[in-house]
């Protein structure tokens, strides 16, 4: 079959590799239909994460048909449209039980990372009964790509943990994808004022297509400045941080108001400096979290109940013969003025 | 001053009366521009609420501005445009710093109550610094009437207590104004499915403009078959009851599934039979609540932000000299379409 | 093997049946070496539960060691001492992820009910991964038996569900097993008032033993009278209902103070009269709930750290070969004194 | 009277100065009768908080006798026997009506700060009504004294920010006072281990009697090492920060579980580095808190209920007379191995 394989920084190509077996009776295997690149892909081909080594199927993300299934999965059967998740969850271990399969301890981020993913023709799922999702009848395949990964991550990191509520102002950092999976789920709480800071005019002119109220671009390093200004010097309910530096994390612990939320989403690579000095006596409350995909089930129904428009994120479409021009568009993102691209096989 | 006042049950007539003078320091007197009548004094009017005795002014609804202050009232000032809340709070008693002023120890509902009320030109408000809310610039006064009461007691009593959430399947029974209430606030939170339940198609229609998924004339008596057969047999995740009636109650506890929640809204005036031998396993929640409208602030600032329209619940406008004429359209609400009625002073 | 076979209303046996079998790949055998009874299984033998068919071997508690495990039970193999739980979790369903295996599809409580129990030498768990917990090294084998199911639901049927916290006035209708149970884990809380009503002076003794700061004998019907008084008049903050009869729950709903919770533990054969004429302004929470037996781990840990101690709850011991009379003795807990009785195979 | 007076960095004595007067209607005047020194009396004493202005009298706990109440007290009199709170709460701002006073827009904690305070005859309280408890008939009064600012602050930002739940692994890092009061109130929630970390071996005898279940030295520089080990590796549910610098808020980040809290209580001086490139995916929580003293009602229930003994803390006693000798031993903590001083007036 051929799949998208990384073979160490900087290299990678559209191979032919063997199709995937069922390894055990929990398995299953899916034929990808749809799948797309994450920002975390690209991290990977840069060599950022030691986890991923050469020869590995990228991808965590997709939605497909059951192929075959192991005896030990009752739930999906051959023929079955599914939704894959990005975490894998043996749904027994102590993590899985406490709703937190993101640490699941034979599961977790695994996908397109120490085992193959879904940048392919087929894709082994181990525990597939709690690792796929069956598609509604009538759903709309490219919007349930997004529920894979990035519209969870969006959600459970950036709103659930920020606690948005209604009435809040809340600060959005960084508009790109996962920033802008927060902005448009944030909006299941009815917050007041949703302000969105990046860098980019154009992400900026699409965040107030999808719902911010106000927009920053923080290039003239005044966000803070700004958004105090915005709040009557009182700063805002929620900051989310979706960028993973320390600038964009500085952003965030300014402009937060006592009392107020700072949910982390991004993935951070060094440390960052918390002015603890300040914020000791501000009631304050950090977050952090790697998605644990639990609300799935739950954003399925506000897509088919049309709450939530998943596909406002997808702004390309590419066969998976031409993946590596997804790859270049996606890495791109600036100039192509690209959000998600879906890639559908064959 | 022209007051609305009660003479006993059936009677009630538009009389002159003292203009309120301040009784204690934390006093503020109001003068009243806009005010509403509630279905609460209906119930007065006929006799059904033995606090109220006759010779007292009705009314707990309104906007007006502030013409005297006591010597202990901080933050308000005469000239103040200023909200007034159904809910008397003393601020500092065990029930108020509980976040329950509903119960508060010389508060609570006492306006037009045990204390002379809002339809009228003036009124007297206790504890002021906690009992009124300030307008905000550009405040629509109409949308504010509607936040002294019932906004915060379809949000506080049905949708907070029935932890609305994403994706929730919800079902409404009872499109009056606060069940209306009920149905606007609840979209704060996304719910997937909004069932509204009534015996009268036109305020299931109204029901229909202001949100709801799907609508159920419960004249044929099969609103739980029906309710059961939209929800595959598994019913519905929060059951609100806005009547306050036995019949309807019922309805609720025959459609919440396992793990739902029933909110009572309703005013009850008999005890209900509630079916503890199916429902002792079914791990639900039941809730009552008298509002507290402590969310006021809250709505205020999703009204000011455009998330939430309360002058959708206005059908009807007098003057403070008509409100005889208001009493009638009101009382007559089938008839009438009438939802909530705006009665203008002067 | 022997077992205590149900052969309708009043009537059972100690037989020799068949060994089980695995049926499914992810089922266990389990060799029972202590078990106990329920109130439940005396309700079974008067044929009050339906599910309950003749030739079912009863028993839904116990511990015992894995004789035999299917190929899809990854966390337990033979020889592992284990513990059962009264639920059956598959883990998979809508229900399980939700946390409210009560309700899981395929599962909930089953044992000694729609399949065979543990009142016998062996018995067949399904979905043994989700349904066993290993026993910690070194547990008291009798202090195990009582997490299968009277402490989890004492816990989160009464507790948890009640919302008790610290400073609270808890008090808790009905000193049976699972009232005492309730009695045992509120204190993880730390409740400034635990007041226990009971018809038994026995038993009230007990739950002072137990914990209870004050009893009430509520044989006289004051006992509403003498919490009210102890609570100067405002009630009580939760009030968990042991019992299940129309009685206990009305004094539960007669003492509830404004803002309070009533924890339903009871398993009502009738439904009661909620007074909402006068509970529909006093904020109060009722609950109900089948346990879900989803707290074992933690309450697990707090035996072994010594700040739960159930053997407190044993008052008897039998062997296997003696369990008619362990049924009888049980069967007379007032006159016996019997709180939990201990079945040993062998 | 007699009064203890800051007279900028390093200079303190005890004068004589003006009784205090009555200023707003609000305020009540209390006679101290005991009162003691806090770890931030000695740090406005270094000079390190620059609000803190010379001739301004110290101290911000203790318990008194009302002298005098303005006309605008309704829940006070002369001759009420008070608790006097560190945080003055004026129960009207949006601060206050959200629970978080420790913001008041006009009180928060200004005694012996902004205005002067308690470590002296007699003391102005602003907004009375709302920042004063009545002590309960047979109180003890030492006892209550810890109700002014330890006990609240302990609990409120170390035990109820940290979420200690039944079951938990608890680590506490750094065992004075407050530390203490934190251990002594975690045990509300039954932990099943509480591990105290400080570099005093009294100080952790003290933390082994006050109910720790293990104690670590970190002189040696291994207290991460040897939590993790005595938690399999997984680290513990919550990391109490009770000191405010950043080696043991280091110890705190290095020992949280995943999916586990850290709840800083300690005032730090200097901004510590949070390792987010490490903790951006482990699901953890991070709080801040300055006091808001708003559980006091609740510790006195259980104070009175017998459920907590703060007199442990009490090593060392003095009249007002000796303050300077009270400020010495405080001074000199682990050399007087002294907890709390009490100070008696007369």
């Amino acid at each position: 079959m051929k799949a998208l394989v990384y073979h160490g920084p900087g290299a990678k190509s559209l191979d032919e590799m063997p199709k995937p077996i069922l390894r055990s009776s929990t398995d299953a295997i899916v034929r990808v239909s749809k799948t797309t690149i994450c920002g975390t892909d690209l991290h990977i081909l840069k060599g950022d994460l030691p986890t991923v080594t050469a020869g590995r199927i990228l991808g965590h993300e997709g939605i497909g048909v059951v192929d075959l299934s192991g005896a030990g999965v009752t739930r999906f059967h051959a023929g079955d449209r599914v939704l894959i998740s990005c975490i894998t969850a043996c749904g027994k271990c102590e993590y899985c039980r406490r709703g937190m399969p993101s640490h699941c301890e034979d599961g977790g981020w695994i996908l397109g990372n120490t085992i193959d993913g879904t940048q392919a023709e087929f894709v082994r799922i181990p525990y597939a009964d709690t690792s796929l999702y069956a598609l509604p009848e009538g759903a709309d395949e490219e919007a349930m790509v997004m529920l894979s990964d990035i519209l969870p991550t969006g959600y459970e990191c950036g709103v659930l943990n920020g606690d948005v509520s209604p009435g809040d102002t809340v600060a959005l950092v960084g508009a790109g994808p996962v920033g802008l999976s927060a902005l448009l789920t944030a909006q299941f709480y009815a917050p007041a004022k949703l302000i969105v800071i990046d860098l980019d005019d154009n992400r900026l002119e699409v965040a107030k297509q999808f719902g911010a109220t106000a927009v920053v671009n923080s290039t003239d390093g005044k966000a803070v400045e700004k958004v105090m200004a915005m709040t009557g010097g009182k700063g805002v309910d929620v900051a989310i941080e979706a960028v993973g530096v320390p600038a964009t994390f500085n952003i965030c612990q300014e402009i937060v108001g006592a009392g107020g939320h700072i949910a982390n989403i991004g993935v951070h690579g060094t440390s960052v400096n918390l002015r603890l000095e300040k914020l000791w006596s501000q009631n304050i409350t950090l977050t952090t979290r790697l998605v644990d995909a639990v609300t799935t089930p739950m954003l399925l129904k506000t897509v088919m109940a049309g709450r939530l428009k998943p596909t406002q994120l997808i702004t390309h479409h590419f066969k998976l013969a031409e993946i590596i021009k997804a790859y270049e568009t996606f890495g791109n993102a600036g100039k192509e003025r690209a959000l998600k691209v879906i890639v559908t096989n064959p």
